[in-house]
This record gives structure tokens, sequence and C-alpha cells, in this order.
């Protein structure tokens, strides 16, 4: 009846073992994926997308920028589009416990000699600004101006009726060094891919903080780069809705996966391109990892309904494509081995 | 206001016309697809395809054959599974509205010099087995045993909890000449398919009798082959409950399209095969067709919509293969165009 | 295996027995239920809760009126409100099979002394303008203007996404002569209500021409009067969800009964009221009864399942409210038996 | 942009106020609900309810006890019941973050002189048995047996398909005593009933660790008594497949109140009593909670909408009846107010 992670091998052998303890004492306390800012060509045509299609709450429009948020959604905005002439990822946001995990945080970061600071950000407090091991921006507050309460003003409800933002998911070269990085800072792995040769390496890990299968993900390839944010749906009739919607509004070429399930997650998803290619995943239907001794789930990567439980095999394009962060430069990855497609 | 068919050209040019005015006093009164049979090599692993995992409710198990019905089907049966060597479709099904109307269903199909027989059929009354302008076998029927009613007996329904049958789908050599027979026979069109040329060429059409979008279809296609028999879920998540079922116990090879919506019909939909091949659509969200002057729908067979209002394109297999009726030479089709692929 | 009707007594006893053998061979072709004529008081208001509420659609807005449809309709409206001082039913609108069983109608009417006329209405063809037995108001029309196909425009789908108009309930005083007088109309029983003494009495019937549970339903009560209009969603999703509309924004008290499970009908439904007070019901998951010798359930009028397979019991207002129609004397009903409620 | 509990006024005033800042270095660190164990007169019957008709996985089944758990669950069991000559609740679980907790919560227990002991209990590690501030039994544990994984094994999944448990609600004799006893072990409030007078009174107060509305909920009444048990599903759709299979298979006496939506919490749900009278609540659709920050909503004592967004009154023995604690004495409640029932 012991933990998982006690039954791990002992340090020397633990070393050349992918999968390490829990930290259930990180150096800061991170609550969530809370937002993603992304750049945008025409922020014009971003709205008709992500309001009147999709059917994102405005929180806040200015010269330039444009604040949403999902119905549930409390905290002013999960994602921040802001016009640029590139289409890039900006920033990847958390939410930390209290004003104090903010200076833990940035004491950790200057630790292990990454760029921090305190800039001023519209409509959040006191925000810290620096990037993890590979160079992916990431920004942590404790406090965001709060919106008015949409959740009971149904009729508001509209497109795929959104409810909140749930996860991040990002390529990287090095997903071990990514998996402990995170680690550390006190994310938990719930599921990974693994190569199947004796000494199996990772491909790919879901690391959450909320309590349910991830708020992070990462998978083996050109990187750092943004694959997609993950946003939660009360259902799955809420995702076949927006297909119905998108298919017959113009939006068809945007839809690139799904809706299927994947086994990894158990979510029903789809992946859908905004209008500068940046992916959302509409997800739901995955489960409840609040407790510390749950056992991680290995996948070999060579089993398809890893990643399609049922379902179509994923596009080229959904292998290959992300969104760069701005400056940061893509590498290529560790891993050569290839995800076999489904079926 | 004129209803659609009054505004088809005059007679000598509707010669040329593929879409006929539809036969409102037919030579007797289809009511509905009703079952069909299908001779299948092990009983026992149908059984456990049919009833264990899609739920169908057996009417009556005898020495080589099964009887199943689905939720509220109150006639005893609408699909029998016959132990063959072979797999083959054996009989498409219809009930008719009368006992008069089998005499008269009888003079029509002599008086075409196709062939009719009323040989006894067990758990139902006087049949007319016969056959279409192709050869495909069909039988009409008035009455039949009826069993105990299960639709509101809810916690016998398992699986898909599948409704009631919907209809059947068939390949043809020759569309044009498959709609003009079942057009006098009183079907009426509600979709069709076009090739795209001057004088456009039928190349699929949904014909129906009960007021929803068909009982029965044509596609062009190496005929006659039974494509699917179509059966009725009562939403979208019975379905995707019935993929995670198939997906996760054993039947993944078995799920061949889907699930995806079509334009054609407006179904959400899936195509499964069962263990010989033979292939059911489950099938949800069509419309009421019950008007006569309701126009039929215009599809271009260059039009991916028509197939996949969204979702993946269909496999190869999907518009290949098809149950062959036995004893049934398969000819060529007509046309040769070949559909677009969705996207 | 005789159809159930081949089953009743003879005609001497038959006279004593509430349920009649269907008429195959109707005096005119009745299509469907097809739309429901309404005064109301304030168009206004009407208007913001059938449009920007439930979702309908307009079809044409003219002075005094507004012509609603839902989204598969292509007829032009199923729903007509007319302004007026009282707020009152002013008609029922069925479809029939062609023109001349329109004049096939208007003899049989007349025959009947019941009063007929052709009047001219807005976007229909020829309509037939009479009553039945218990003066309620009704017309038979052939065509209609066709709108525009909006059930593949998702993205302009509202509220409850309403699918078409499915039946029309009313109180009659006398359910045997209302009864009757459809049947010979060609109306086919598939559930009533009976009372338990021995020749027991008809208190309520469902009757079709389409070809699922009704097109028109007659309760004993004070009458003639409209019960409620029915429509049909795709699923239950779309009436919880109306629910949470209405209830967060100020339709709170327009909602009567529901959302349940009849055991008639085995529909999942809804009932609300417009703001005059009309009885609108949302309607899914009943069956399909196109088969001729369909035998007719029988409920009796103390079984509480009959009406609330599960759920609360309806309250007074449900019994006991009714639009009347306008000019026609409402008379006491002629049985006194009052309904169990349920629970 | 402060959180609202930096808002909450001085020390001196607020021990007039009923709501507190929460207590973010919790004595010992609560995971979540995790089960109940209850006393059941006749276990065959119990196991009809809970496994056959609701769908509960059976994990262990012992001379007179049954362990079961719903089809997420890893952990052993979320419900035990214990067979006996009364029917009462045993004792209420929750699990904490590791072993070091159980005995910071046992030290902690000991310091407000509550009973504290670590009895030997099947299928869970070391166990702390104590009891709160009015003397209801609680159980804390860190490790538990833990069982095959079922959520992807879909075949098995039957009747609601419960997913997991999510609740404890409890009738306390002082909703205000009970909330800081709570509140001190770090359990956070996310939504309260107020009455309406100068200096209102917490009626009612929902408190979660694990990051949705509630683990533990409180309402004014008799007590200490355990109201209900919520257990969560993955949709409402399941909630109506269980009303549907309870009414039509001699459980419609166990359906006490709803389906409803409760304007707390949002969830939409369903009030069921389990043969000995012990209620479940199947329940849906509530938001996630984790923001250290998140404002807890106040509802207004005289607001229906409150318990009841829509829908109908909850039934006299809803808000009288519960289940006893052995050996545990009731006492009245402090507050004498009643709430409205709804409409």
């Amino acid at each position: 009846m012991r933990p998982w992670y006690n039954r791990l091998p002992q340090t020397a052998i633990e070393a050349a073992m992918p999968v390490r303890k829990p930290n259930f004492s990180p150096p800061f306390n991170v609550v969530r994926a809370s937002h993603v800012e992304l750049a945008v060509r025409d922020l014009g045509r971003s709205r008709a997308f992500y309001v009147d299609c999709l059917g994102y709450m405005i929180s806040a429009e200015e010269p330039g920028a444009l604040y949403l948020r999902a119905v549930e959604e409390r905290n002013h905005h999960s994602i921040v589009l802001r016009e640029a002439k590139a289409a890039t990822a900006v920033t990847l946001g958390f939410k930390v416990a209290s004003e104090d995990d903010l200076d833990r945080a940035a004491d950790w970061f200057a630790r292990k000699n990454l760029p921090t600071a305190f800039p001023k950000v519209p409509h959040q407090g006191r925000t810290l600004r620096t990037a993890d091991i590979n160079g992916m921006p990431l920004e942590f507050y404790f406090t965001m101006d709060q919106s008015a309460r949409m959740l009971q003003r149904y009729a508001t409800h509209q497109g795929a009726r959104i409810q909140r933002i749930d996860h991040i998911n990002c390529f990287t070269p090095d997903v071990q060094a990514s998996y402990d990085f995170y680690n550390e800072m006190g994310f938990r792995l719930t599921e990974y891919t693994e190569t199947d040769e004796p000494n199996g390496k990772l491909w790919a890990v879901w690391m959450h903080r909320k309590g349910n299968v991830h708020d992070i993900a990462f998978t083996n390839g050109r990187g750092p780069r943004l694959h997609h944010i993950g946003v939660w749906t009360a259902g799955p009739l809420d995702i076949l809705h927006i297909c119905d919607v998108m298919a017959t509004s113009g939006y068809l070429p945007n839809m690139e996966r799904g809706p299927d399930r994947h086994g990894i997650s158990n979510a029903f998803f789809l992946y859908i391109r905004d209008p500068d290619g940046h992916r959302i995943e509409l997800f739901t239907s995955d489960y409840l990892t609040v407790d510390p001794d749950l056992e991680p789930l290995r996948w070999s990567l060579t089993d398809p309904q890893r990643q399609t439980l049922w379902g179509h095999p994923a596009p080229k394009s959904w292998f290959e494509e992300g969104s760069e962060f701005i400056s940061v430069p893509v590498r290529d990855p560790v891993l050569a081995a290839q995800p076999v497609v489904a079926r």
C-alpha cells in the first residue's frame, strides 16, 4: 500500500529512470495554468473567430489588444490577443497562491540563472516575467482584475460555451529536461509516453497543479513552441455543436483534428486553428487527480490508442506545426523516434 | 407556390432529366424499411457483437438463427442472422400497409417479369419474396409477431441503446434505373447527388416512405450489393458511448468511419462492420420529410461536405466494400465518375 | 398475428367500446399538424419571448403579425402571432397532401354541416377554413411559401434550437366525440387514457398522421380550448439549456411544468407559458408509429406514471388553464372523473 | 485588486462577521472527501440498489460488508456498506496528503479534546478515527488499496455511470461553529446562505479542498446528521437515464427530488434514497475553485433560486430527514429561521 513513488528504485539506479518522485514541497506554489497571450496579425479577424464563432466573452477591448474569458471564469482574462506583425505565442501565464509565492518564484528562477522581471501588466497584480529552461516565456501573478460572473447568465453563452482554460501543451526539444524542471516546480505527473527500448525515454508528459490531468504538457519535437491551449467544455455536445457551426460558417479549414477520444487523459477533443494558426483544443471528460499517491499511467509510444482511443489518425500538421515564441530560438529534439500514427 | 415537381420541365424535355415527379398513387403501399436478413458464419460471434456489444435484444434464438430487435421495436425482428458457410445479405424486408397491398405488390412485380413467391417465413404473416430490377432480393409482409414493449423498460437498454431500424443503403450499377423503379413504387426522393456536367447524372439517391430522409438509398457502384443497414439512436451521446465501448473491448478494428456528420441527411453517424463485414450505420438527427411538396436537395458530386459536413474522409473500404446478395450477379456501374474524397 | 383492430369485438358490442378501427381510407389526406395562429396582446413582448429567448426564426414581420419557423422547417411558418386586444387561439393549421384533398375536405365538412370557406391567407396557397364538431377553428392547405433552409446554418441556431412543430393538444368537453370525429378523418390512435370502471370511458387520446405519437391530442376538460402546442427538440440537453436561460433571464414565472418524462409518448418535456399564457411544450424522444397495425397503448386514469413517468406532479394550472378560441363557446366536460395527480 | 479576504473588516468588527479569512496554512493537509461508511439492514437489498441499479463497481464483498467504487476511482472504495440492525451513518472519510499529515491531524484533534484513535481499517493504511466539534465521526487516512482502473473499460459502465464521489453534506445544529472548525482545518468557503437581518447569520456553507464547489457542506438543522453523499456524473444525460431506470424498475419511491438545477454550485442534480433511506445526490456541472482569491458567493435565505435555479420545490422530507450517526446525540439547531420553499 506504499505510494508508487516510494516503490521507485534507489537513487543510484533512479538516475537512469525517467520518472521522479513528485516534489510535494515546491519552491513556490503554482495554482494552475491561467492564461496565454498570443500575437495575432488582424485583431478583427481574431475577434470574429474567438468571440462570434467560439463564443468567448470580451472583458476588455483596447487599442491593439483584446482580453477574453470563458463562461465560468471570474478572472479578467484567459486569452489575451495582441496585434502584431507576426503571429507568435507571447507568454504563458500561471497563477500562484499568494504574493509571497511571487517572490519565492523570482528567487528560484534567479538561482537558476533565468531572467526575472516585474513589468506592469494591465489587469493583473504584481507579475513576474521569466522563462523556463528552454527559454519559453512564462509569467506568474497572484491577483487579477475580477469580472462579472457569467456562469449563470445562460442567455449569454454562445458557440462552444467554453467554460474555462484547462491547460497549455508545448513542444520541447528535451522532454526529460522539461519534466525535471516542472517536477521540481511542483507540477505532478499524471500520464506519460515512453519509448519501448530498455531504459525507455520520455516522449511526452502530462503534469498538473489544479487536480485534473494537466496544467501543462510537453511533447518531444522542435521547440520550444506552443502546441495548443486546451479549453474545457461541459460535455461532448458542445464540441459537436461547434463542429457544426464551424463547418457551415466558413471555418471548415480551421478544423484540424477530431472530434475523437484520446487514450491519454480520456478526453473527448477537437483541435482547431485560429486565423493565425494558433491551435486550440476543446477538451472535456478527463478525471480527478488530486490524490498525491495517484500513480502516473505509462503509455507506449507504439500504442496508437494512446493518442486516439478511437477516431482518425492525427494529420501531419498536428505533429509538426506549433506557435513559436517571439525571439526564442527553436532547437531540434533530442529524440528521433517517431510516434506511430493511429491505425 | 407550386410544388417543385410541378415546376419540372415538360415530358419531352423531362426524359433527359434525372429527377421525376413522385408517384403519389403507387401500385401498392409500402410503409417502411422493416428488416434485413444476413447470412453469418458464426452465430456465437455475431451474438457477441450484436447483443453483448451493441445491445440488441433477442426476440428468438433458434437453431441456426437469431432474431433481433431494437429497444422501441414491437415487431418481432429488424435483424435476422442466419448461420451459413458464406457471409451474404439474404433479403431486405419492407412492411406494407395491408394484406391487399401484398397482392397488389405481387401483381406489380409479376407484370415486370420479376419472380414472386409466398414462402412461409417464421414469425411473419403472409410474405411476398421477389427481387428488384437489379436482382436484389426483397420481401414484403403486412403482419409480424409482436414482442414485448421494451421502450420503457430502461434497465434493459444496453450498448448503443439503438431505438429502431431506419434504412437500407445499397450499391447499384445503375442509380437512374434503381431510382426510377423505386420512384414508381412510391418511394419519394429527399436528397440526391448529381454529377456536374451538363445533363448531370444521378450518382446517389435517398428515398423514403416513412417520413424521414430515407428508407432506402442507392449509390453508384458495383452492385447490387448491400452497403449498410442504418439504425437509429436517440442522440449523439449513444454513438459516442458505443465508440468508447468498441474501442476498449476488442472491436476497434470493426470501427470503419466516423463519428462525423453527413451533409446529406444531416445525420451524425458511425459506420461499423460486424464480424462478417456486414456494415451498420448508427445514425441520428435527420429531419421530417412527410410533406409531399418537400423539394429534394441536390448535392454536387464534387462537394465534399455532401458526405462529410465535418470530420474525416471516408476510407477506401467504405467506398468499395459491401455485402453481396446470395447468387445475385454483381455488375460494374454505369457511371465511372469518382466521388471526391472529403478534404 | 391479426392486427389489433381485427380483434375488436363485433359491431353490436363494439358500439359500447371506446376504441375504433382506424380509418385507412379517409375522406381526405391530412399530412400533419402544420401551424397555429395565436392572438397576442403585445407583439414586441411576444417577439422577445419566441425569438430572443426560445430562438424561433422570423420568416416575416408585418404590421400586426409575426410569422415564425423552427430550424428545420422550410415551410414559411409554424407559429403566427397576430396582435389583438385579447389573447386567444385563432386557428389550428393542418397540411393536406394535394389540392384535391382540400376540395374533398370541404365536401366532408359541408356534409357534416360545418362551416367552410376559402379565405385568402397570407403566405399560404388555397386554404380551407372550417371547424370541428366542437367548434374548434381549423384550417387546411396544401402549399405554403417556402423559406430558406436553416437546418445546416448552425450558427443561427439559438435558444432551445427548436427543430419543428410536432403536435397540437386540446381540451375537449367530449373526448369520445372528438376521437370519433378525428378517427373518421384518418387520424390514428397511438395511446389513450381510460377510466377504470366497467365500460371504461376515454379520458384522453393521442392521434397521429405523420408517424410519431401525435399530431393532435384531446383531454377531457372545459373546451374546446387549446391546451398547448408541442414543438420538437433534438434532445434533452436543448430543453435543459432553455430552462437555464429562462430561469436566469426573467422568464422563471413562465416555466410551468417539468422538465420530466411522460409515461404516455415517452417524451422528455417542458411546459412553458408565453407572455399571454399560451402554453408551449418542448418535447423530444417519442417513437415511430407508422405501422398501421401498431396497437394503441392503454393507460389507466389512476396510473400516475401515465402523466409523469418520473418527476413532479403537474400543477393545478396545467390541468385547468388553456387558450380559448375566439368566439367559440366553452362547455363543461362530459366526464367528471379527476385524474390522480402524480405521486 | 486585493483578494476579497483582505477586504474583510478589522478583527474587532470581524468578530461579528460570519465569514472568515481562509486558513492557507492549515494544521494538516486534507486532500478531499474520500468515502463514507453506511450501516444498512439488508446487504442484498443494498447491493441491488447500488450495484444493479446505480452501476457501482464492487471492489470487495466480505461477510457483512460491501466495498464499492465508481468508474474513475482507483482507490479501493468510496462507499462502504456494513450490515447492521439499524441504518446509520458510520463514518465520513477524508484523504490527507501524507503519513505525517495523519500525525499532525491527531495532534490537532487531541489539542481540541476530541477523541483520537488509530484502529485497523480494512483496505486502508494507517487511519485516524476522530470526531468533529459536533461529535460527527470522521476518519483520515493517506493510503488505500488501489483497484483496477475501470475508466477506459467502458463496457463495464452501467446505470448512472457514476464517475467518483464528490462531497458530503451534513445537517449541523450550529453552522457558524461547523464553518469555523472546518475553516481552521483549511477547508475553503465557496458559497454560503445567510439570513437577511442586520448581522445576518450563516444558514448553510459549501467548503472545499479539492478545487470544486465542495468536499463538505453544512446546513442548519437537527444534527449532526448526514444529509447526503454527492457523487459526480459526466453530464446530465447520465442523470436522466438513471431517472428512467429507477422509475421503471421499482425504484420510483426512492426518487426524492429533481432532476433540477441548484442556484448554489450550479449543479444539475437528482436526490435519491437508498433502501435504508440514506440519501445520494447525483451531481454534475459545478465549477473550478482552486484560486485562493475566489470570492465566496453569498445567497439570501429568502432567494428561492438559491436552492432551485429552476425546477420544483424540495419536498418536506428533503429538508427534514437525514441519517443519524451511531450513538451521536442530535441537537436542535441554533437558528429557527425557515428557508423559503422554492416558488
